[in-house]
């Protein structure tokens, strides 16, 4: 077993000496330039559209009509089903994207680098609460947003970013950590620390003050901002650690709405998955479990870093909104993920817990010895396509994925 | 004793109804009329040149200089020797400042509005970190930070709050507990959530964006920018509790480096001062407890209304920042402190203590019965004027203050 904890110890280590900056917004088809007209990239591991879930099919409705790939929603949905539009999983593509995970051609990317590694990972812009395309949403006021998205606060974004050095984030997160963010379900300190960061530079770059103040009203007025930043960031941080041989850390997790999927440093790109379960959570008014699809999103990167869940001991406001219990008890979150994972992490730690660093690597081995799958923060969206959000909760990894992983893992480093 | 237990339902009612309003930035020739030149109001209760500590002498000598009441700090502090200058309490002109508290004619002051009761309070803006005014800094590096305040900062910030109904308080602060914040020693979330709701202002009245930049950096990078507003806030709260016939709550403390003075509501405006106490505390790299200055400044407004060393347990982090103890045991202050206070803030809470509401008016009879002290988290001056901060510790209220309080109470009430 030694050659296993040498690999772990490595796949730590790169984790740990990680150096994420968030430097640009660009579009996608520059960020990734195998991204063609018709590409539709989602959250999760593959699947086929006979097999997406409601919000999911219905935010690819909403994207084709945005991209004008075709007249309404209904078309949309016609052509879809008739194979007109090339499906693949974002994580294929150095991409992520928050529930149903939406990455098309025209669409701004922001851009996280590695500097430690010198890879880059992509993530769209967060369109704000309510009706968004992450949560199935597809009306005109979701594909307006998404204009102004693309026209004008992308490319404000982007300019300002590229005004200075990029934004440091390994330091930024840590600050997050003392003020209360897991950055999965609660990001209101990094948001505003991103615009605190960025606000002067904005100021400089912009020429038009009106579209200036409607720029820092939407970063300011979207407590979930960072999101979206902090998937990227957990992106870059986890791509340089696939692929170290006979180490069992995980490197993504991710779900589609209707499947959960893992990757392993030590199995390299394959995934592997199970149904993805039911979150557990508290419901906004007039919605119950019923209403509810089964979790989904690619947003599980930040668990896999150590934040989100593994995090919630520095959230304890966190947990009574995703229903997790007394805010008192958070850190038996963070304490039971500790059991799974191969480290902490020293710069990222809470303060409430005496400066304890987040679990950080997990280890499918410990999942598997333990029975103890990692926690989830998530957003819980509406079963059918075109809703939204309907509510907030944790959920837990299937054991299965981790059961499948062993096995090949095992495989891998020549055990039968 | 049940006309003091009703007095003082009426003055946590009044405390607990406040509703605060940070509205407008004016000069503070406009804000107080009757201050006027050669005035100098300074934190705590009345002092005479001649027992003033070495940075509020520092202070003098350096906002005399500013105001161009003399041509450099030795004439300044000549002048002042021989009575060139009237010195009033803050408190005195329902306003307050920290540590040295230095409020002049041309300053531009925050103005805080209590809608709830109609009354206003003012404080000057906090100058960021380093060496300045508030610490007893007053090189030509302070006073030309001074002029911008004055002279560009000033008027930007007051404009910009005048274009909307300015920003209500009571919520933001409620944010910033679930984020950390105690609003003594540690304001980086306020701060952050100040910036954000006036950003898009701030844009809009703005003609110059490299000036704008300018001072959306200056907020950004000034992570105790709050607390000043946080003061305006506390004694614009606490006023409308003074003079409640019978009521024993306490309704300002405060310090000049020399003295520490309370006032309580019963007893009208009188001053019940004691020699101030040393910090104990945490000192920058470079210094000791032998180059400290004694306790200073009215910001002690904030423990008044229950914040600052009050909700500490909303701060873990704050508790290794002041020195006192483990993070972990940062509720322990809070729960002390409920043991000498009327009731508690249900819309101030602290997440991590299961949503407690902060200890909320401050007792005079609960202080003596329980022997505990009210808790300050305070920044440490240098005790020579013109060198600055020097590190941040926690200090008790002197108990002979209280003593004093309850002999004039009790006669008030008519007991010997």
């Amino acid at each position: 077993m030694k050659l296993i904890e040498k690999a772990n110890q490595k796949a730590l280590s790169r984790m740990l000496s990680a150096d994420p900056v968030l430097i640009d917004v660009i579009p996608a088809s520059e960020a990734i330039p195998d991204l063609k007209s018709h590409m539709i990239l989602h959250a999760g591991p593959p699947i086929a559209w006979e097999n997406m879930c409601g919000p999911m099919q219905g935010a690819i409705a909403g994207i084709a009509k945005f991209e004008g790939w075709s007249n309404s929603l209904e078309d949309a949905f016609e052509k879809a089903a008739a194979g007109a539009f090339d499906f693949h999983p974002n994580h294929h593509f150095d991409a992520v994207g928050p529930m149903t995970g939406m990455t098309t051609i025209s669409q701004p990317l922001m851009v996280v680098e590695n500097r430690k590694f010198g890879n880059k990972a992509y993530c769209a812009l967060n369109e704000g609460l309510g009706k968004v395309m992450r949560f199935g949403g597809n009306d005109d006021s979701v594909l307006e947003r998404l204009s102004w998205l693309r026209d004008d606060f992308g490319p404000a974004f982007g300019k300002a970013l590229r005004s200075g050095d990029g934004i440091p984030l390994k330091h930024l997160v840590a600050r997050g950590l003392t003020m209360g963010d897991e950055m999965h379900q609660r990001n209101v300190a990094c948001s505003g620390l991103i615009l605190r960061e960025l606000a002067p530079a904005l100021a400089r770059t912009s020429s038009d003050n009106e579209e200036l103040a409607k720029i820092l009203a939407f970063i300011g007025g979207n407590d979930q901002f960072f999101l979206n930043v902090g998937m990227a960031m957990g992106k870059a941080i986890m791509d340089p650690v696939r692929g170290i041989e006979g180490s069992s850390v995980v490197t993504a997790m991710c779900r589609n709405g209707t499947e959960f999927g893992i990757r392993v440093s030590g199995t390299g790109d394959q995934w592997f998955t199970a149904p993805v379960e039911m979150p557990e959570g508290l419901y906004f008014p007039g919605y119950t479990e019923a209403d509810a699809n089964p979790d989904m999103g690619d947003s599980t990167i930040v668990e896999t870093i150590g934040l989100g869940g593994f995090a919630m001991g520095a959230s304890p406001a966190v947990a009574g909104f995703v229903g997790a219990g007394a805010a008192s008890d958070a850190g038996n979150f963070t304490r039971t993920m500790s059991e799974i994972t191969t480290g902490e992490n020293p710069e990222w730690t809470i303060p409430a817990m005496d400066y304890l660093g987040v679990p950080t690597g997990i280890d499918i081995r410990m999942v598997l010895d333990t029975g103890l799958a990692p926690t989830i923060n998530t957003g819980i969206a509406h079963k059918e396509p075109g809703v939204g959000q309907v509510g907030a909760g944790v959920v837990r990894a299937p054991m299965k994925c981790f059961e499948q992983a062993l096995i090949a893992f095992a495989e891998s480093v020549g055990v039968k």
